[in-house]
């Protein structure tokens, strides 16, 4: 199912890993104290390199990862344009989340207020854990490393496995983009190998990490982050099932529409998209389903192959577990490269969620009959923590605001009449959700509010100006965007 | 060393627990689903109610703890003013970090932007396991309630075994006031005993705890919290030393200032304070240390009863661990009820930290005398996690920025000749730091910004405007900060 050809890199030594790790840490202080503008044009730097050696670095992601051209000349543009953006967010400088507290003798607290000035730092050296399914997106320059070093961190990457050859070529792109821009040397560091990762999830120096990939592969970095003498924030990104919850209306009114958006939706990229629709809810009997069988026989649809081996292996695993349930059977496809759709029932879901709320991770999903509203609320009530929740309904529908309160209370991203695989890197975005689909339910993977997993806030109380950071100064030298005794002020 | 009369409250039974904590879990949904104005409402309503029975509340609290009328009437007043600045957070809406993208079919992404709406909701039932030093302002009905509450979530407090019996006063005074403003029952739920703070930390409906007290006890919750089949954030504020470095420069200038300021600090509310300083910093043969001789030697410094037998053995075993250290001698003090000053020089500690930068939870202080600069920063760059670190020096000191430099990377508030005693209750306050000063160093226990630990964001997509929450729709009906497209807005 696979033909990736990936050379494969040597583990990082133990003892690499450590010079690795403490050249961060010697980083994260001249890191810090760099200007904002400074840090700002490091990740334009660093777009710009990956931009003008796209010709070099797509094709070495199709030998790795089977990926077609398009989807990731599309990905590279993305994770360029992810760096600008984490740029100009370092400019606007929100991120500082200033607050000052002037002296208030006054305060109705009982006690005067004295100065008080707040401001976020950088956690310290960050662990990067690279997705095998985004090579440049949630990779060596992705959204994480783009955060991190946004967030005045340095970052330690640990390459994924499925495309250790492109890791090592951004890699150099970085390290070329960062030492033209008179970063410190340390800053960023590229790791291979399990035990490499381990080594440095581990290392004292290390104060936060970041992780896209499986429930039992993030679950284990989870335990070894928070077993730590010192516990770290552990930022896993992990499993879901991105339920899709279809009304009696809409599966009646747009039932041509919704099986062609569901069999892109599930193929697209091979279903290896952590927000690719595992389940998707529909009335018994829905005109949908005959589409979808129509659509699936005159013109199967092709997937292409997996990423790599682990990948194909871990999908036919998945897909086996629910396939061979007594109440799950067969609906269309599976064959070799091809998309599967696997039915059941919405009782059948609810009397062994256990079993059939599992994610496959590939071109798969499970078609559930619901017999009534009843039923689908039920259903959409009991899908555990989720990264997206999606509800196709009419405006028109009853049932609307009930399912859309059941996907908030289980999603961080809930959709209406939208399929959840598109993720838009935006201000607003929020990619996240509560365990399993992350192991941080308050933050975000995604999006300019993901910088905030690697800082902390420090306040100054009673500092005189000359020995306060720019940052805090009452003339406000760096225009930033701050409150001032509770109110908003620039 | 303490003559407390706590009358015993009998343990919450396990059937009990879990009745409390599903009704804390029915009470999720609605409670969050309330107007701001009805959760500000009912804050105040506490705050009101809590002040309208200080005449009982303050002497029960005396019997209970042994701390002083004045003390506790200050904290009272420090609680209520606590809650109904959170009343005024809920009603600003800051904390609900509205952003709005419009959607954007050119969006340089190389996709279209769909509208994205994103908001924090209150994370669910939230544990409050309270302190035992701060009966009033961090316990049943302080800060981590108050903010959980604002944040939209039920909240179970595992009551503080120094004052039992307030602690159900304080509790029936605040479901009263929840049952005046018709908040959902088991909105507030109160539990006694280790075995049910364990039971409701590791319910499966409880979605995050917040914790003031020990490093060991605090850790052991931790770990419980992490250990879950769902993990869940543990807010946990644990142990610090507080270090304070005086510059040579200050220690001539102001020797008289600083020995009374230090025996304020170290004796008030017999030193079971969390920012107590337990480390000072002084030049070899300072004048501050004659200065400190002559005070204890002409009035020895009360301190008062400590709060209980759990606290008072512990901190005979802390002193007692430092005190026959080979390289410590006491100074000063250290009678009944009398504050106890030990020495040793910064060699010492910088050769042995693990025994010697060990908190002592009560009225004692160790004074470190350092050779030379170098020494101090040495020292100030070994200090580890703290809640604070504060500086003493002049402005025109040489080493103030470098010793400013390493309270930063240590701790959470850094102070300029200040006592960190004092911990104002404002927005741009910081009361956490680096492990093992907290379990999660983004966040702050004290201060409007606290509200954020109970907090995840969801994000709308594409979801029309009728079924959008109020906050989200773009006429703005509650008059919320935002930021539209980026950028701030009302």
């Amino acid at each position: 199912m696979t033909g990736s050809t990936v050379e494969s890199v040597p583990d990082t030594t133990s003892d690499a890993v450590n010079l690795i790790v403490e050249a961060a840490a010697a980083a994260a202080k001249p890191w810090a104290a760099r200007d904002l503008t400074d840090r700002a044009m490091a990740l334009r730097a660093i777009a710009d390199r990956l931009d003008a050696y796209a010709a070099e670095l797509i094709p070495l992601a199709m030998r790795e990862t089977q990926l077609a051209e398009p989807r990731l000349a599309g990905e590279l543009r993305r994770t360029t344009f992810q760096l600008r953006l984490f740029a100009q967010t370092v400019l606007d400088g929100d991120f500082l989340g200033v607050r000052i507290d002037t002296a208030d003798s006054e305060w109705p607290m009982g006690a005067p207020r004295p100065d008080l000035r707040r401001m976020n730092i950088g956690l310290g050296p960050v662990v990067n854990f690279a997705a095998s399914n985004f090579p440049f997106a949630f990779s060596v320059a992705g959204g994480d490393t783009a955060a991190a070093l946004a967030a005045g961190c340095p970052v330690i990457v640990k390459a994924s496995p499925g495309h250790p050859m492109l890791s090592q070529a951004v890699g150099r792109l970085v390290d070329e983009a960062l030492a033209e821009c008179v970063a410190p040397s340390g800053t960023f560091g590229l790791v291979h190998g399990r035990d490499a990762g381990v080594q440095a999830l581990t290392h004292p120096a290390v104060t936060a990490a970041a992780f896209t990939g499986s429930t039992a592969g993030g679950r284990a970095l989870f335990d070894l982050a928070s077993r730590r003498p010192v516990p770290i924030p552990f930022y896993g990104e992990l499993g879901s099932i991105n339920p899709v919850f279809v009304t009696a209306q809409a599966a009646t009114s747009r039932a041509a529409e919704i099986a062609a958006g569901l069999l892109t939706a599930i193929s697209a990229s091979a279903g290896q998209l952590c927000t690719k629709p595992g389940l998707v809810a529909l009335p018994e009997g829905a005109p949908v389903f005959d589409e979808l069988t129509a659509l699936i026989h005159t013109s199967p649809v092709p997937t292409g192959e997996l990423l790599n081996e682990a990948i194909a292996d871990g999908f036919a695993r998945a897909v086996e577990q629910v396939r061979t349930h007594p109440g799950v059977r067969v609906l269309a496809g599976g064959g070799t490269d091809e998309a599967l759709l696997l039915g059941t029932t919405a009782r059948t879901v609810l009397s062994d969620p256990d079993a059939l709320l599992h994610e496959m991770f590939g071109p798969a999903t499970l078609l559930v009959s619901y017999r009534d509203t009843d039923e689908l609320l039920e259903l959409a009530r009991s899908v555990g923590g989720q990264l997206t929740v999606s509800v196709f309904g009419e405006d028109t529908d009853d049932t609307a605001r009930a399912l859309i309160a059941a996907a908030v209370d289980a999603a961080g991203r809930v959709l209406w009449n939208n399929w959840p695989t598109g993720l838009s890197v935006t201000y607003a975005q929020q990619h996240g959700g509560p365990y399993p689909a992350t192991t941080a339910p308050s933050t975000t993977s995604v999006g300019t509010a993901s910088i905030s997993r690697f800082l902390r806030p420090v306040v100054y109380q009673s500092v005189p100006e000359e020995l306060l950071p720019l940052a805090l100064r009452t003339d406000n030298p760096l225009s930033l965007p701050r409150s001032v005794n509770g109110a908003r002020a620039r």
